[in-house]
């Protein structure tokens, strides 16, 4: 097992396109975690996500959140991004555009379109996540 | 997008082998995310961890947690399970025992005994978690 660098860990989180498991906390005191879409934008994560869902209502409360990124076969590398989730835009128009960008990662630059049209959706906000502290391990089974 | 079945999420994770991606709560309210290895007994989650690790300092001081496990490829899948872990067993010898059966699940049965003399170790404690709430859905994109 070995600490990925910076420039690895990067590289990491941008291809090939993995979902990261965003980790919040309920007003109670639970945590709660998903799988999220996201996107590098330098070192800054972009997701959207539905303004009223468990995971937003737990960012809106408090904005501090851990998401973690995963190869989970052998050797098996994890990233682990803590830090401060905020709203970006809340327009239709980022949702869709953001959406499209998002969607074309996941799904193929073919379907873009169509999951820009399918996410980018009013309601859909979208959020920005600056890693203030990073874990980042590789080959964890060697 | 449609919920999964009881037999379908138990099935779903009992294999292939899939990281659960286990979210607890630090001592100043901040989430916790990492991987770890798992395996069903009945509906049971079993894992071993490392007694002074951050996930484990979090669940001796609240036993609540999630854990997601997903397929991150198109359809994509994913369940969330939300519960309690508890300390089922402290001694080197169930530790062994478990981690010979997890790291056969996850290296393949010809490294089981390697990965049970690697991860059994005295410390390394083994952990059980029953979920009381289950999100599954499968083919989110379809």
């Amino acid at each position: 097992m070995e600490e990925m660098s910076k420039a690895e860990y990067l590289a990491f989180l941008n291809a090939p396109a993995r979902c990261g498991k965003l980790a919040t906390v309920r007003e109670d005191g639970r945590p709660h975690v998903v799988p999220i879409w996201f996107i590098l934008d330098g070192e800054t994560l972009i997701f959207t996500a539905w303004h009223t869902s468990v995971k937003m209502k737990n960012i809106l409360r408090d904005g501090r959140v851990a998401i973690c990124v995963d190869h989970d076969q052998p050797p098996f590398h994890y990233v682990l991004l803590e830090g401060k989730a905020e709203l970006l835009d809340a327009s239709p128009e980022a949702s869709r555009q953001w959406a499209t960008i998002i969607g074309g990662r996941y799904m193929g630059t073919d379907r873009a379109e169509e999951f820009g049209k399918r996410n980018g959706i009013d309601g859909e906000w979208v959020m920005r996540m600056v890693p203030d502290r990073v874990v980042a391990y590789k080959n964890v089974t060697d």
